[in-house]
């Protein structure tokens, strides 16, 4: 059996470094896991006795440092530069792990990637991926599609959304198996025409390319639908499209609870209601998920939510493993490669000078 | 009594003209309108007959065509010139009416009015606002915020963006009523750092405008909530915020359909929640609102939804008179102009040469 080295952070995220020590531990269990964990040796070694059975399966790499989640992440190598988060990119950059995982700060660990492990030859801008569940209009067996960059840059160029597009259709590829997953454009209107020259240029050349089986543009109400697998946008839009989507989604829940507060006749039609509503739920549970990718650079780096339960973690080592097994980095680098040599750039350069 | 004469576009949106004409009559019971209903005159004249109370109220100005749906916004000058949509902007240009209704192709009616109607002077780009239903976290009386731009344009310099803020302001004065609405800038974080240079420097520029109440940036997933009476943002960023929140809402009922459809006594669980449901549906129902405004013009310029109901045109209509009443335009000029003359350019135009 092969084993898997990765490099988790054991100090980053609200519930760390409790949470992610029993995350660890649970995805130990499968056995075929070497873990560089990193964070203060005496505080990781007290969590780390309530699991002896899988103890062996653990290094604790000693970080005496954890960046707070509100740090400014230019900051971070100056203030945190013996931080459990760097600490554990470096173990990755070194080779010693395959993968890095970590709850902590998003913009630190963008940051703190992006300054240590090597990018994919070609790639100028790595991308934050955030998968979000969706009504399935598909109806595959996966209910999440993938939606980059939400955040890692602001906006970007044609090129780079191009590189986006790769990324995200191998990752799509390997982690839900998909041959030829559904691309989508993220736009103002779905018409081709629409967006300006940028966007007018990327979907031209998404629909010229014979690896990116793509749907054309999608608009905002398209998103939660989940008609396509991948969707394609820069950090600025797509982190507000993201999180809109989860603003909403709170909000429901909370006009619902207001609503039904009000009546006895209500509320128990909500109790007859609950297993129902644990259903509708579940779709929306990022916990299932485990981790958000950055992508982009030589080795895997999946972000998890600040919130992250020991589930979550254990849901994001398993990704890990996933995409280190299925080899998701070189699938990667040879989209990009074969889009960088047989694209004929000056095909589409005779539109330059803007990035709007 | 004073009489307000509008002009209503009676051939656009989906269930035009029966929908238009049975609208603008309920509106007319209120006996102090001027009508000017455009669109061809056989067809309104018979919808008009069922209504002969009010007919006195309403004139018909002949226009043989109608702008489709799916027209596209640039050919509609060669293609419809004697359209009901550019005809009832004509009379509003030509000082025959007061204010534009249209439940017709959003696009088209942007185009229409903009090449039709005077813009307020220094105003250089007209912004398409909404108005979106929100879980109201500040108490308010109104449960709606204001957001624009959410199409009229694409992306925008920083002081377009200035001058957006400053008409949301100025609407969301006049229509609820509130003397200090607060506004807030959608960005992709919440620190005034955030968003790049330009969204930096309308940060720092709306902190320091005394006719401003700014909160300062708000993200995706505030947008709910309605911590904010105005959201100001650029066309692109704002059409898939708000098409998300159409979106997500949409996809949470089909989830809730699909779970609730599978047992007895969740079936039974709906039913007895049928009447809290109605309620919160209600607190989602755009047609309560009447219509997004299209703001920078010289008049006033109501877009309706497509699929506008009788009910929805009414409640156009009204706000269309409050608005003309009130005096919406002269405070939105009074507001551009103080801003144009008092604000030292000198001093915030160091940074200049970028648009991103």
């Amino acid at each position: 059996m092969r084993t898997y080295s990765l490099a988790v952070d054991g100090m980053g995220g609200d519930k760390a470094p409790k949470a992610i020590v029993e995350g660890v531990c649970r995805a130990c269990a499968a056995g075929d896991l070497q873990i560089l964990l990193t964070g203060d040796e005496a505080i990781l070694e007290t969590e780390l006795a309530h699991f002896p059975k899988v103890r062996k399966y653990i290094e604790i790499i000693h970080a005496p440092q954890a960046i707070p989640m509100d740090a400014k992440p230019k900051e971070i190598f100056d203030k945190y530069p013996d931080s459990s988060m760097i600490k554990a990119a470096e173990l990755v950059s070194q080779g010693l792990a395959e993968a890095l995982i970590s709850a902590g700060n998003t913009g630190a660990l963008i940051l703190a990637s992006a300054q240590t492990i090597p990018r994919i030859r070609g790639v100028h801008r790595t991308a934050l991926a955030a998968v979000y569940p969706t009504s399935n209009a598909l109806e595959r067996k996966d209910i999440f599609s993938l939606i980059l960059d939400v955040g890692a840059n602001i906006i970007v160029d044609r090129d780079h959304m191009i590189h986006f597009a790769l990324m995200g259709n191998a990752y799509a590829q390997k982690v839900t198996g998909l041959e030829r997953p559904l691309v989508g454009l993220l736009n103002m209107g779905s018409e081709n025409n629409k967006g300006g020259p940028k966007y007018i240029e990327v979907n031209r050349i998404l629909e010229s390319l014979p690896q990116i089986n793509f749907y054309g543009n999608i608009e905002g109400s398209d998103l939660m639908k989940g008609i396509v697998d991948v969707v394609v946008t820069e950090g600025f839009c797509g982190n507000i499209a993201v999180k809109t989507m989860e603003g909403v989604a709170e909000a429901a829940m909370g006009l619902g609870r207001l609503a039904f507060r009000k009546k006895l006749i209500w509320k128990l039609g909500m109790m007859m209601l609950s297993g129902g509503i644990r259903q509708v739920k579940k779709i929306s549970d990022y916990q299932e998920y485990g981790g958000a990718p950055i992508l982009g650079l030589e080795k895997l780096v999946l972000k998890c939510h600040g919130r992250s339960t020991p589930r979550a973690i254990d849901n994001a080592i398993k990704l890990a493993v996933k995409c280190t097994r299925d080899d998701l980095v070189s699938t990667m680098k040879s989209a990009i490669n074969s889009f960088e040599q047989e694209f004929t750039r000056p095909d589409y350069d005779h539109i330059t000078g803007f990035d709007t």
